[in-house]
């Protein structure tokens, strides 16, 4: 029988080696681009980015601030549902402040993936959270995806 | 000075833990159903059913075996061109084999995710590879999306 003495207690089954690594990674390490389009864009516009910047998501600003997202999803249901979309502004049909998930560049992917599972969306907002006359207003400076966390999975497994 | 004698050489740096616990994950542990409508269903009723049952993507087949694939993208750029969607069938607007993606369930999570961010893809259709009278045939037995990735790592995480 194998001498049950003199073996090496490395630790290692309490340590989960996946989170340790990915832990590392800041959602200012993988964010990209954001598309932003203002409130008052026409839906028809906005469509017409989408396609240009080939993205999924597009996330709408007032006063330079978020105020809403608007996807691929709500662009077809209002198509569906027979909407002018030479004269309807994506601010009717985006999903608006405060019902929006979003991430600061400082968290960590981890976090990020978290938030993107838990809330069933494609995508978050990277914001700056400021503060204007005594209230907080989001400013977008970027984005992170599900994309992000496929591409950062397959580098991962890679290096 | 720190001695340089009697330390330990793991061996560590030489192996990519997290790669090593990645591909433990097959295809087949992480995929879901796919969302199935014929070739020659109209573009309304595939819409219908995207919105039905909440997917991005279709897949598409003809006598039961894989022909394409159709995506909320697809559906939005037809409704913008003013096709009739109550007359086109989606066969007319899917991406066509064999300029698909596909992946089988014995495949690893870490070959799906590279196809899929090669491809810049949001899923890949789950196959079996079975032959008719000397031709290759895919069937359609699952759906493995940059979801499912996204919740994958978001579980390695945790445990």
């Amino acid at each position: 029988a194998r001498p049950k003495v003199g073996y090496f207690y490395s630790g290692k089954s309490d340590i989960n080696v996946f989170s340790q690594e990915a832990e590392k990674y800041l959602v200012e390490d993988v964010m990209k681009m954001p598309v932003v389009v203002t409130e008052d864009s026409t839906i028809y516009d906005a469509i017409v980015t989408l396609f240009l910047e080939d993205t999924g998501t597009i996330y709408v600003v007032a006063n330079n601030y978020l105020s809403g997202v608007v996807s691929r999803k709500d662009f077809l249901k209002t198509l569906m549902g027979g909407g002018d979309m030479n004269k309807m502004p994506v601010g009717m049909i985006m999903t608006r402040m405060p019902n929006l998930a979003t991430v600061t560049k400082n968290e960590t992917i981890i976090e990020a993936a978290n938030r993107i599972v838990e809330n069933e969306v494609d995508s978050l907002p990277v914001v700056e959270v400021m503060e204007e006359n005594g209230k907080e207003r989001l400013k977008v400076i970027g984005k992170v995806s599900k994309s992000n966390i496929t591409e950062l999975f397959v580098n991962l497994c890679k290096k």
